[in-house]
């Protein structure tokens, strides 16, 4: 059906601008999971994404809610039996936006600056969503396709998917597919159409330090009771060593060790320190020496203080002790550690070495094993070519630094493998100010979804 | 003049609902110095000030403007020739009252609860002010007394008194005295009359830590950069050793060794490691431990972070690794340190421990020398005495851990000892949330304060 594929792309070309139309009425929608002030923004952007999905032409269209925030889905059966079904994830909901200051333009008003379009969402993963229905609704509206298409887009993935378990088991039937899409990792740069085929874990936790039950004149008290800004710094100090790797006892005990072929394809990858450094405007890179930075990010667990605060932080000067002090931290984790496993890693070493001067509260936050999909599955050799037919190279297969907890839960509870791609940038700035999506690449990676269809029932 | 003295106490006596009623106006005005928002506050308080000078018999009074907020000028001078001349100094500004939360009264709201007065201010200082307006008008309103009076009551001493030394160079002449009271100390304990003679010093510093220039996703760059959460709790976990002495270079060098003599006197200080346990409600004491509580706050120079912030604060998770992180760092200083000094030793420390993975900054934001006052000075003679005619039992003397910068200032430039004591009580919250006065103890200290006017004149 050549013919068929080049109508689709047709039509997914003549269709541009109401991809970008799209992609400006989603990002527009302020859906920050993690934020309940903004809990009616999550119901406005799933309705958003139910329309949309009518209006291509899927069916039983439905929005299951959940204990926060619903989960959308929509689907398009084909006429033959034997129809392979494929299982199309994403997410509505986005980072926080926060520091405003540091945005150029509002966050949740997209304004487009030469070929990019700037939005809190727009890269992760807005634009991914987007991509997938204006490549299924080119297939849909040319001609009828032997392929099964079901959509479930959450609103939780910024928050860990918390709900998705529960629901993958509850709607384990109408969910069978023969493999999941999910385009929520990206490419490494313009020019190489990248496969993911693993994903680190996340732990996320609040420290808290407990000192004096009032903050303290500094004058009276200096030099008598533990400042709890200080035992949280030697606490946090205290997790890595001058190596640089993270002391929590048994820390690295069940994470795998790189092999030569491993390491030969990291080796391979069109990275470099300089463009970490260039991404990144940090002064140096860092890290453990042992390891390429591409390793470190892609199978090294690593731990990060994602935020702290204590006493006054306002304009001038207050000469106080504080009571208390709080930091945010969260661990990648990779094959074969566990969410639990690392948690109790952490109070062990609190533990161990919180002073009695001081008390200490940990609060688990979220938690999800890192996951490695199987990257000879039909599907990906589909995208694979799908990918070549578009960039005209094979893409290069990585293993990802972030976390998609999904990934995990429908190899386990569905049984079905995913498949990992998208058609985001290093230099996006997802979770950052300024977050922005590389046009020309979007529409590059709609053709590349609408061969991938297509390679799934043409030999 | 034994019935002169008596008239004014029966009228200090007569008039303390009036102390009440100025205490809680001049509470009720937020004289915040620190934050310009409060502009228009401080000068509401200074004018305040202004009128009850003029409403209790002072002349030349005066509002002088200064690069910030003004300080405010009266004075009473007697008929004969050869009075002694008492310089009054006290100040109207208070700390910022945040964190609002942990108020159980508005900070600006006075409100009496038992026998105390809640509000900012109250301890420090509006309530001494108040209280050295009470015992003046006492003594003017009842018999010409042979002592001259002047009072400074200016409005930046929670900032470090910026505006004081250039205001004592120029107001030299007419701020000419003998002696200056400075109502600015507190006491230990309810039934424990004491006199300040020492004072420490204090050096107030911003310190960024910059790493990447915008916020990154944790799990793209984790492991790549240097979190600058992570280096500024390493530069602050190294700034004391684990015998909790500061490491900055030659920190020491100059702190005068404790006499044997200043051991024994602090020894029979009326605290311990319960009573300091019981007032700040920390689960174990900290510091030196080859010095005792009272001489770490009151000898030994200490350091604290008194505010830090990075990254993400808000309710929930985000997951990224923050492009700056900062610390405000003040250090109590003792004789004979100088702000210059310790400043210079912080910028060699972080020279040479600061990593060539992070940027860092330190603001300067201001500093003030330790001071020690003359204990056999004849007003301190004559305000021990007074003490004892209110307190029956003699006062303790002791060195403060707070800093009050002008004491130094009047030493230098006017040539004026300062006698140092007050009627704020250890567990006032000053400088903290639900600050309070403990009014009994409050009223004897109008009363002592009377008494050591007389005793100025009196054989």
């Amino acid at each position: 059906m050549p013919n068929h594929r080049a109508a689709a792309l047709d039509f997914l070309n003549a269709q541009e601008h109401v991809a970008l139309e799209r992609l400006t009425q989603l990002c527009s929608i302020p859906s920050v999971s993690t934020d309940p002030d903004h809990a009616a923004d999550m119901l406005k952007a799933a309705d958003w994404i139910a329309d949309q999905f009518k209006y291509i032409g899927l069916d039983h269209i439905q929005v299951f809610p959940t204990q926060r925030h619903p989960i959308v889905f929509g689907q398009y059966c084909a006429d033959s039996i034997d129809a392979p079904t494929v299982l199309i994830y994403g997410h509505y909901d986005v980072q926080p936006a926060a520091p405003l200051e540091l945005w150029h333009s509002d966050p949740f008003t997209p304004e487009i600056r030469e070929d990019r379009l700037y939005a809190r969402g727009a890269s992760d993963m807005k634009g991914q969503v987007v991509a997938a229905i204006q490549a299924v609704e080119a297939v849909l509206k040319t001609n009828p396709l032997p392929v099964n298409i079901k959509f479930i887009i959450e609103g939780e993935e910024e928050i860990g998917s918390p709900s998705m378990p529960q629901f993958l088991r509850e709607q384990k039937q109408i969910l069978s597919s023969d493999v999941c899409l999910n385009p929520d990792a990206g490419m490494v740069s313009p020019t190489t159409p990248t496969i993911s085929y693993g994903l680190r874990g996340l732990a996320y936790f609040e420290l808290y330090v407990y000192g004096p039950d009032h903050d303290l004149h500094s004058g009276m008290f200096g030099g008598v009771v533990h400042n709890p800004a200080h035992a949280l710094a030697e606490l946090i100090a205290g997790m890595h060593d001058d190596q640089q790797r993270i002391t929590l006892p048994g820390f690295y005990d069940s994470v795998r060790t790189l092999t030569p072929d491993e390491h030969h394809e990291f080796s391979r990858l069109p990275v470099s320190r300089e463009s970490y450094l260039r991404q990144t405007g940090a002064p140096e890179l860092w890290g453990e020496s042992d390891f390429l930075p591409q390793e470190r990010v892609g199978v090294r667990p690593t731990l990060d203080v994602n935020g702290m605060i204590s006493g006054f932080t306002g304009a001038g000067s207050k000469t106080i002790i504080p009571s208390q002090a709080m930091a945010k931290i969260s661990m990648r984790l990779v094959p074969d550690q566990q969410p639990a496993e690392v948690a109790q890693q952490l109070r062990q070493y609190l533990e161990e070495r919180a002073p009695k001067t001081i008390r200490w509260e940990l609060k688990d936050m979220q938690g999800a094993p890192a996951s490695i999909a199987d990257r000879n599955h039909p599907a990906a050799q589909a995208l694979a070519k799908a990918m070549e037919q578009v960039w005209n190279v094979p893409p290069i297969y990585k293993r990802e630094g972030g976390s998609i907890p999904v990934v995990g839960a429908m190899q386990d509870i569905l049984g079905v493998e995913s498949v990992l791609t998208g058609f985001g940038l290093p230099d996006d700035n997802i979770h950052s100010p300024n977050e922005k999506l590389h046009l020309p690449t979007w529409y590059s990676g709609m053709k590349a979804l609408v061969h991938f269809f297509y390679n799934l029932v043409e030999a």
